[in-house]
């Protein structure tokens, strides 16, 4: 909501060689680093945009807090945000949250400012409003910091990739679910106990929801699939499923595939419905093979693959988070946007022209690992391998071990070609219902064949 | 040499929605598959640009050759490179080599057009000369398919990591002799033989000097230190070793340690003679540890491993040749210059300020991996050790092997703590001087630590 009445005039050329002001909204974890860099950096900073940065203001909750690790002069710190973001050429966001992170990035575009921010949350619930806002003020709204902290990924994807097709790309974009995986791979332990032990050596929160409910890497996979695609994808079109289910007996499964189960958000171009082109978005447990490049990103580290039709398989590896290196994506940012106001010009708007439907997951298809407890004699097999064509979905590879010290049971684990989750849903209800299985003990999607 | 007399403005600004003209210099491994893409991808480039490129011409050496595979209006093909370039907003230079590519990539820029080049070779020999046109004719000069093939690059160090100190990077920058590298530790065959097997696969060329002997991966690590480091370094300021003297007993040695063997492109901020800030860019086979994500990069993938201080370490990896992927590099660079062609403003131009000098190899530190053949007495070691010693050599391990049905002689392998490169070379010198000492039997860099 604007109310004053003087208007910065946004296309007004930057006079040479004045300093760009900068205004800093949060001072947490990312917002304490990126003021500091800004301060140790402020030589090289300014070489690199052609003008000095000058930090105008850092809007914070609690102003009067004393905050010996952030080396700036204390009367920078206010609580007005609304007033500070009228003074600046470049507003960075590092609150978080829907509001007033959401007013007071319109706010600062409304007056003029470009707009830096790392909010994953924000920009997947509500990207469109923002990008319109940009436009119309003709900013830029740069956020490479709000998809796995310092990895450099959505500036390859929106601009190195932007001559080629993305086909498909799959993150590890979560880094306290990859440290849970991770660490229950190596020891063999349940999740429930990882999640303690994450806790105490910091890498989950107290209350770890959004990390293992997958919420933080939905909201991700919304920009990832938005950017790659040039289309509108928002969190609450992304199908999410979390690592809590996931046992150490799926892990031990994962194992004797020679694969690793990871928290993977998976973007793809598919056929929709009507046979037109569509995606798939959704973020949920999978089986990887150890081969796969994503399999040996070990504790809270980051990566995300992608296939493009030309380029082919890559992969960006890095921290997913702390308070450097997200800092680190928001001072590239901070530079790209700042050059922009020295020599004329703006990055890439919003690219929504594809405008392609998201398929719901009953149409998404992928490969299933299933393991079941059956009885151990003549026609099982037959009887589970009926079930699985009664619903078209065809069986790669079926094996059975005899489970130790039981004559009469064995497990069969069976690893099917992709197959439409509906019809994987509909066999896997299908086969419970079966009088020879006893159990479907584990059924685990399996991705990056 | 400009010799006409009408002169297009560079500034003036572009008419809405008109279609930029692109010309193609060259048509060969890369520039026919640039040409199928700009066909076959028209409408998604038009979308993500904001207008048509309407491809102009194609000079190539041979017009009148058939091309089957580039669907092109046969007309555009001509061998009037010189006159083409005068007709273009937008020129692509993959001819390669240093001439006629740098005369027609000025003459481009004088006329106004913006400029996108794969050319390694150019650009680390003349680089700056190049950009001096550039920022005159206020045009873009774009090159991420020089270094790493599609793998997106020089856009990710260049912007993303602009507000981050870039500390190190090693580079895997040369499929050809990652190829080799990677089948001589799969197959323990040794140099020749393993070249042989890759010339027949298509994997190393004719005359595989310009891979073997590092001048390509040398090129590249001129192009990454000096936009890492914003300053200048050229091809010729680059200490290069080939692979041509790695054996299969370097790799047996590198096993035996749990390492391997790679060709790395290192570019690393040092302390200068004058103790002030320096580069060290050099290209040379070294051994690092298997954990290394380095080490996972197989067959004739590349990938670039960057450590950044804030940023942390990150790794980018894909493919880095051929003509598809390296296309995809050079059109993510047309979609860019178009859009700044349609939009107004420039990518970023040089930025060499902080003119940092190139120290000599001597003055670069790495650790060594040493395996002495000597003489199983009491005494050996002591003289041994003491050579180091006097070069102030610091040992980390030393392991000694009985050398198998041989009673008297044994193997010393010697691990070095970080050492100049000149203190190790007066030790090894003074090693093979040793009486007890029959043979330095192999001398390998250890990096990535
Ligand atoms: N932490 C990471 O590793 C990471 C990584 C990638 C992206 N991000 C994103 O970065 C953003 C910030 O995360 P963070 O971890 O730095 O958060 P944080 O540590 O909780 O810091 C939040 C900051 O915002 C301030 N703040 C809260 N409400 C405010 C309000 N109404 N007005 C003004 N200031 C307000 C707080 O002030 P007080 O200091 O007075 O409480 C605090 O300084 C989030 O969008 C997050 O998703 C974080
Ligand atoms: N190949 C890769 O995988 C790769 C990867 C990264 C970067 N690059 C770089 O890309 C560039 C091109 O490589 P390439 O492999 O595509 O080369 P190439 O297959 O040898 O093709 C060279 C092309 O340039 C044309 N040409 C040569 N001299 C010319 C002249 N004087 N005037 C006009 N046209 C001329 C040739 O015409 P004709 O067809 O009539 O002979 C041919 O079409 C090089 O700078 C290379 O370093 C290549």
């Amino acid at each position: 909501m604007r109310t004053d009445s003087e208007e910065m005039d946004p296309t007004m050329a930057h006079e040479p060689g004045a300093p760009l002001r900068v205004a800093l909204l949060g001072c947490g974890v990312v917002g304490s680093a990126v003021a500091r860099q800004l301060v140790d950096h402020a030589d090289d900073l300014a070489a690199r945009v052609g003008a000095p940065l000058q930090l105008v203001g850092i809007a914070v909750r609690r102003p009067q807090r004393p905050r010996p690790d952030v080396p700036v002069d204390p009367t920078l710190f206010t609580a007005d945000a609304d007033g500070l973001v009228e003074r600046a050429d470049i507003v960075i966001e590092v609150i978080g949250g829907i509001d007033p992170a959401r007013e007071l990035i319109l706010r600062a575009m409304a007056h003029g400012a470009s707009v830096v921010s790392a909010n994953k949350a924000l920009l997947a619930e509500d990207g469109p409003t923002l990008y319109a806002a940009a436009d119309a003020a003709d900013v830029d709204l740069y956020y490479e910091a709000a998809v796995a902290g310092a990895i450099p990924i959505l500036r390859p994807i929106r601009e190195s990739l932007a001559g080629d097709d993305v086909r498909r790309v799959l993150g590890i974009v979560n880094g306290t679910t990859n440290f849970v995986l991770d660490r229950m791979d190596t020891s063999g332990a349940g999740f429930a106990e990882t999640v303690e032990q994450a806790q105490a050596l910091g890498y989950a929160e107290a209350d770890p929801t959004a990390d293992v409910e997958g919420f933080d890497a939905a909201a991700k996979a919304a920009i990832l699939a938005s950017l790659a695609f040039h289309t509108r994808v928002s969190s609450g079109d992304v199908y999410r499923e979390g690592i809590t289910e996931v046992t150490a007996g799926d892990i031990q499964a994962a194992r004797d595939m020679d694969c690793v189960v990871k928290l993977l958000a998976i973007c793809e171009r598919v056929t929709g419905p009507d046979g037109g082109d569509a995606v798939s978005v959704r973020v949920h447990p999978a089986m990887i093979p150890r081969s796969h490049p994503l399999a040996s990103v070990r504790d809270a580290f980051n990566a995300v693959f992608v296939e493009a039709s030309a380029a082919g398989p890559l992969m960006f590896y890095g921290r997913g988070a702390g308070g450097d290196p997200t800092a680190s994506a928001v001072l590239g940012d901070v530079v790209a946007v700042a050059r922009h106001r020295v020599a004329g010009g703006r990055g890439p708007g919003e690219s929504a022209y594809a405008d392609l439907p998201v398929v719901e997951m009953g149409r998404s298809r992928t490969r299933y690992h299933i393991s079941l407890d059956v009885a151990d004699r003549p026609g099982v097999l037959a009887q589970v391998a009926t079930a699985f064509a009664a619903h078209d979905v065809s069986i790669e590879t079926v094996r059975q071990q005899a489970a130790p010290g039981e004559g009469e049971r064995a497990k069969l684990i069976v690893v099917t070609h992709a197959a439409s989750d509906a019809a994987l849903a509909a066999t896997v209800d299908a086969l419970a219902e079966l009088e020879s299985v006893d159990d479907v003990a584990s059924v685990l999607r399996v991705e990056g064949a």
